[in-house]
């Protein structure tokens, strides 16, 4: 814990968490979680931050959800005991995953191929334990996951169900198709078909004689807009602990409900083609484009009042490059710009941005409260 | 230093840095700079590493060029000396850069308004020591640096120049335009643009009585086509030591010369949408859009053989998610691509993609000789 000071006196470019805003987003999540009668099993890979996780799960079982084997180690260290890594397991990292099945009470694992299938059960058989599975689902995304519509993927569940070296935990999809969408009405759709084809194919692999006990969807926009989900078992969402422009973008939150901001200072001020230049570039927000399919000129990022986080009118973050975010005015300049004057920045993907920093200050409006470290690497 | 090993133990996704091609970019360069009869300051901020840069300025007078003053300290500490900060100064920065000052044998600042020339000196006047600073210019980016052709451009160097407090060093530009290039034929354009805005500036300083010892330019594609740099007294290529896939579209150099890359494994397989899955996504490779304007299909890097670093025909990276890159092949997909299969993807822009790791691995062919520990952070 630091001793008390506002965010003015750090050095830039840093970046900020809004305590007050972060702890909105998981208490209305955890809300909506109870309401839709699922778990909650947060994804912590926008975060990898020990702290926003326990602010997460406070009042849920505890279980979270990973992108990397470097976050399920941390969160392990840290007392997280039940640990989904929602990535399709990588064959050359068996042995960390062993040992993550010894050290936690459960660790799972997803598997879309036999051949990953094959592997797991011949090492699980080879070592002495036993991995347990998700089978991952396509709900239409085609990123990853079985076709539920191929009796392969029937075929693949009952040979995880049946090995004696693995277990079938359950199925598990996520809708990134819903990161499309324009709206919540669009992305209220996206979850009803996630529902759909999960609870269709769970009644499927039953009706094979195949126990599946979770049924595990994902994605912040379709949990943010799902009316129900029956038959569904559990929620991994993500995002929305920080939110981001894109997700205000196509309606998972407002603007002002955003918690992850760059803070940078002014290093370029030229009046003559309406246009600033910052000390926050690529490597600081990330090159995500952004929500560019809702809004073609969204740019990288939105740049805020840095006290009342209030959107400055005019002002976008036209382009940036690694070191340097160029920002320009539709109006001309406000005088009020000059080199060493300050800003905030909401990024496009708060994933991506918040990846970029090695630690985080934590804010209350203007007082820094705490500093966060989170994970990095694989 | 590691022992010996080849690199297909190490656990993915992690970065390769290839010596043998690295130490013939950096060998290239300098021969380039000799025959242009300019001082070489590398720009350091591709890699971070001071093994790195310790092979670049082998023969050189050891002056390098930094983005952050993260970089500067840890450049310091390795015994760098003379280090220039090409980003326009952040003025919340200012006792840092004086502990610089202090610390190095020649710690330089880019100025292009005004108010910053003013803060600095008045910095400067309060804590008894000298800045030493360079005039940025716009050569006709339109990122930072003062126009050339303004008036006001005269009367900042004027300024600085006769200040009791800060030493104007010279005139600084970078012609980031070059990056809008197609072809190398361009690039030559554009260097000698670049060229002759410096010379005919640095004349008219002269002219009034201004004196400007350093003319500095910079740009990987601008040094790499320059064929005449009279006037010029130092060059500050970057990332020319990596390279990559937009330099190789640019004409900079070709994909054989690329010493950078990641290492990735497959993590799913879909014939039926000829589609591989890897565990390299925007975590690893960044999201820079790459050379589209070139070529609007480029994707987001290139993949090779992980020995031969053969481009795979027909193979793409056609999108990326935060720990997924998916790649999609022309043709039908090859059999021998399983779940495990092993690849490495040469990225769009090194600079961005070697940021999103912790460490390099650095080999020659197959084998592991050196890990080096990039600087991260500002």
């Amino acid at each position: 814990m630091l001793r008390t000071m506002t965010f003015d006196r750090l050095p830039t470019p840093c970046a900020l968490v809004d305590l007050d805003r972060l702890e909105r987003n998981a208490a209305a999540m955890s809300e909506r979680a109870r309401r839709l009668g699922v778990r909650l099993r947060p994804h912590v890979k926008t975060h990898k931050c020990v702290e926003a996780a326990r602010i997460q799960t406070a009042g849920e079982h505890g279980g979270i959800t990973v992108s990397t084997l470097a976050e399920a180690r941390a969160f392990a260290d840290a007392g997280f005991a039940d640990i989904t890594w929602a990535v399709p397991v990588a064959l050359d990292r068996l042995g960390e995953c062993a040992e993550l099945v010894r050290r936690t009470y459960r660790f799972r694992l997803l598997v879309d191929h036999p051949r990953a299938a094959a592997e797991l059960e011949a090492f699980a058989a080879a070592h002495g334990l036993r991995f347990e599975v998700l089978l991952e689902v396509d709900c239409g995304h085609h990123r990853s996951g079985v076709d539920p519509g191929d009796p392969a993927a029937v075929r693949l569940a009952g040979a995880i169900h049946s090995s004696p070296d693995l277990d079938l935990a359950g199925i598990l999809t996520h809708a990134g198709q819903s990161y499309r969408c324009g709206s919540r009405t669009e992305a209220a759709e996206v979850a009803r078909h996630e529902r759909d084809v999960m609870a269709a194919f769970a009644g499927r692999l039953r009706a094979a004689s195949i126990a599946v006990t979770e049924v595990s969807v994902g994605s912040t926009p379709t949990v943010t807009a799902a009316d129900d989900l029956s038959g569904v078992t559990e929620v991994r969402p993500g995002n929305y602990l920080f939110f981001d422009v894109f997700q205000a973008a196509i309606g998972s939150c407002r603007l002002d409900e955003v918690a992850f901001s760059v803070l940078a200072t002014v290093i370029g001020v030229y009046p003559e083609r309406r246009e600033l230049v910052v000390n926050a570039g690529a490597l600081a927000l990330s090159k995500d484009p952004g929500p560019v399919h809702v809004d073609p000129d969204c740019g990288f990022g939105v740049a805020v009042d840095p006290t009342d986080q209030r959107p400055i009118p005019g002002l976008r973050v036209a382009s940036i490059s690694q070191e340097h975010g160029v920002l320009r005015s539709d109006p001309p300049l406000d005088r009020r710009w000059q080199p060493g004057s300050r800003l905030r920045i909401l990024p496009n993907h708060s994933c991506l941005a918040a990846a970029c920093f090695d630690r985080f200050h934590v804010v209350r409006a203007s007082e820094v409260v705490d500093e966060w470290r989170p994970v990095r690497g694989w």
